[in-house]
């Protein structure tokens, strides 16, 4: 199994704090020491840091943690292989092309059943996520079109991901750079934040942040994890089946399946 | 104008020295200081950086001169801009996935006449390169499947190089992890470093390395580049027209448009 972590925010804010909780995991606090990855949008374009190395020792991890990145939205993966080797092409987040923007997806889970379609856009790595990843994309660009609205698309990510999680565990982060479409199989959660900002502490490290003092009155800052990162504040845990698709920091659409 | 940098190798190495020197025409002895970025392939894998500051700053340039990144083929660009404005999604080399595996692009020069056919792939930014890298993969893709033999890909890539040079200049790295295709329409050079390895001293940064303690006598790496980076060393340079397509550190084809 692995880890996620996404971000969506109002205003271009930095993940040093929250990275540094989930990387954590990967390889001290936690067993998910097979890679790591992380994607930061920047307007269209995105910035990918991926490693294969365990993100607590990695000294790639440490400059994405102290060395503040500012993102509006931004998804990140930290991994415990299962199928697939580990190595560079296996690792998450995944990005491709679609419409003139860049996609990013991580997903956590397996399933029993599934043999991905040949279509447009191919797995590069072994992992079934790439390949799931792939199939999503192949099937929004047969269905739909870049003018499609984004409900629309919604209702078709609704419809895959259910479908995916009848055969196994699907745990979903996907962002287009405008929007992030989080989908919960069996474990997720989020914390929304704004103002009267407060301090917080990591679960996974030493580490105390006092928001106030690095935010607007204005800024709104969403987390989205598998497991809640902060001992002190309190985490909208999903259900399974729920999702939620974020837009500057807030949900704006959301369901159960 | 911007300059570009690659490397081909038959074992895994790191681009340090290359980087060190190129990166410093970022914005210190040289005016390209709008945005930098590399890609270094491992496997099918590809692990890119990208950042609109100017390399000569960059704390992200600073990690990738001195954290050893091993690969068999590189590219990297430093941007000085003119069509497109500064920012991420305009920033060099860019990815796009095909047939399984990873392209990856940089590009120096302009075209007078360019407009870009709409295609599957579509650029993300504003860039003039972005838009002929996607015409390249566009026009890949509808007349090659992925069991086209290397050297008919080549064709194709030779006759559309020749044809986008004619508009105007038209200097790039491509790579699909497999071999590097780079063509000269107006400045290139590339050196051969192979066993007996010697010294080598950078034009562009204080800095020397003896390459003999950093390398085995099979080892044969080969750096392609704008303008040479050593001060020291016989480059061998690209007339207009040529091109090479380099696999493990060698010239394995090669011609003149």
């Amino acid at each position: 199994m692995c880890e996620l972590l996404a971000m969506s925010a109002n205003t271009p804010t930095d993940l040093c704090f929250s990275f540094t909780g989930l990387t954590r995991r990967g390889g001290e606090t936690g067993p998910h020491k097979d890679g790591w990855g992380v994607a930061f949008y920047e307007g269209k374009g995105v910035r990918c840091f991926h490693d294969p190395d365990p993100s607590a020792s990695s000294r790639i991890a440490e400059v994405v943690q102290t060395h503040p990145i500012k993102s509006e939205v931004a998804i990140c993966h930290i991994r415990q292989a299962n199928v697939g080797g580990v190595c560079l092409a296996n690792t998450h987040p995944f990005t491709r092309e679609l419409w003139g923007r860049y996609w990013v997806c991580a997903h956590n889970g397996q399933l029993s059943n599934f043999s991905p379609v040949p279509g447009f856009y191919e797995p590069v790595g072994t992992t079934d996520s790439e390949a799931l990843f792939c199939a999503i994309l192949n099937h929004l660009r047969q269905q739909c079109d870049k003018t499609t609205p984004t409900k629309d698309l919604v209702d078709h990510l609704v419809d895959l991901a259910t479908g995916y999680a009848r055969e196994g565990v699907f745990n979903l982060l996907l962002s287009n750079g405008d929007w992030l479409f989080t989908y919960c199989s069996t474990k997720m959660a989020s914390i929304t934040r704004r103002a009267p900002f407060g301090p917080a502490r990591l679960k996974d490290a030493d580490v105390m942040v006092d928001f106030e003092s690095e935010t607007t009155p204005n800024d709104i800052v969403s987390v989205i994890v598998t497991e809640p990162l902060t001992s002190d504040e309190t985490w909208d845990i999903y259900r399974p089946g729920e999702w939620r698709l974020w837009q500057r920091g807030e949900v704006v659409m959301a369901g159960c399946s």
